[in-house]
């Protein structure tokens, strides 16, 4: 049985205001949950039915940290999906830090991707592509919006995401900088050099016009039929697929 | 001013039940009710905003359907997206009908895919790559959801549905059928025939048992990191990707 000062200090954390001020987020469902054990955050509590803590009590072997028992009825009042009922975990958010890029490395920069869903698929894509960290703009979805941390299905512990200015960050970049156009050369045919950046734009209206000076090669999908545009996570996922297979080659 | 009772009917059609008994749905937006104005549908209720109907006048002009000025918050209500305020189409649903396929087609099989977002994106990629028609196991969602016609941007109006059971599609079915796998022959390296099948299987549980035997060829999607899978509709672009840029070359 959960308090009810415990219920509602989870509940707020729905909210960014709450994430923000405390530095805690919450994950839900055991994919999530037990990827965020294996790595390296700071568990703050563990709220999960007595079957789900038994199961797993060799990773909680650890301690530091709160678990409580709870009823699956219980786990579903406290989280934002109605799926996610067997387990729940509050913990640390991480500072808000850049890992250096390699020379040989590819980042991914997201320009104002705004939708929760699409950050977290674009987090998946970017963990089964490869890629350690991602770059976002301020202006983009935030890491621990619970759809965002939905949707990544539990790769937000394995790449890296740092907001900024990227405006900043490009001027002071100096590897090779692509964007994904809806013209430019067609992503089947570009050399891509050993490292740099790919720049992927805002879901309506794409890249945002400040950052067209710092880009060196337009790219884009050739389209073999009528559909305007790709969303923005699909196109990510091809153009890392058309990156991966051309280098390993 | 839009009646009560009319506000009424269009709201039932947020419903599967009332949908599949009228035969009619609702398109929500500017640019979805735009493609279906362009497209072979019955339109029996435009409700827009008088500014848009001022606008598209032209586009209104065959007539054959009621014209209903409305209010944006009139709009807001009746619709299921808070954003689409501007026109709301009621429209009858097409027949469940296959076109034939030629022998130079690839067609998509979906084997109960069962979010409607992962369908309208995948319309939206098929119609992106080419595709005329998507077949679709009876158990998948459903094509007038609002949300799978939200999702695929217009597409809807592009590509043809077909619902139908795969076991007996499949065995009468005598061209290549390839399947997506987590495990299979690397995308990258397959050499697709002229034409065929691509099965993309369930989110979660991947193709049916029942239906690997009528599989010729399974691809995967090489991975170069650590994320578990792929999102199913993230799958189907980057094999549509691949096989289109193969075949072009």
């Amino acid at each position: 049985m959960i308090s009810r000062n415990r219920a509602k200090f989870i509940k707020s954390l729905q909210l960014k205001k709450f994430r923000k001020l405390e530095r805690t987020f919450v994950v839900e469902g055991s994919k999530s949950a037990l990827e965020l054990f294996n790595a390296n955050y700071r568990i703050i509590m563990l709220v999960a039915t007595p079957q789900f803590i038994q199961k797993n009590a060799e990773t909680f072997a650890s301690g530091g940290f709160e678990i409580i028992e709870a009823s699956e009825k219980e786990l579903s009042a406290l989280g934002s999906f109605q799926n996610n009922s067997d387990v729940l975990v509050v913990a640390e958010t991480k500072p808000n830090v850049a890992l250096p890029i390699n020379i040989n490395e590819y980042t991914l920069v997201l320009d104002d991707i705004r939708d929760p869903g699409n950050l977290g698929t674009i987090l998946r894509i970017a963990d089964w592509y490869g890629f350690r960290q991602i770059i976002a703009s301020e202006t983009s979805a935030e890491l621990y919006n619970p759809k965002t941390l939905q949707a990544s299905m539990g790769s937000f512990t394995h790449v890296n995401v740092y907001y900024t200015d990227l405006q900043e960050f490009l001027a002071g970049f100096n590897m090779p900088v692509y964007g994904a156009f809806l013209q430019g050369s067609a992503v089947h045919d570009v050399e891509f050099a050993s490292g740099g950046v790919i720049i992927i734009g805002n879901e309506s209206r794409g890249i945002s016009s400040e950052l067209l000076q710092f880009i060196h090669h337009r790219i884009s999908i050739p389209r073999y039929g009528q559909a305007e545009s790709l969303n923005a996570a699909i196109a990510t996922a091809v153009i890392c697929d058309n990156l991966r297979s051309r280098r390993v080659k």
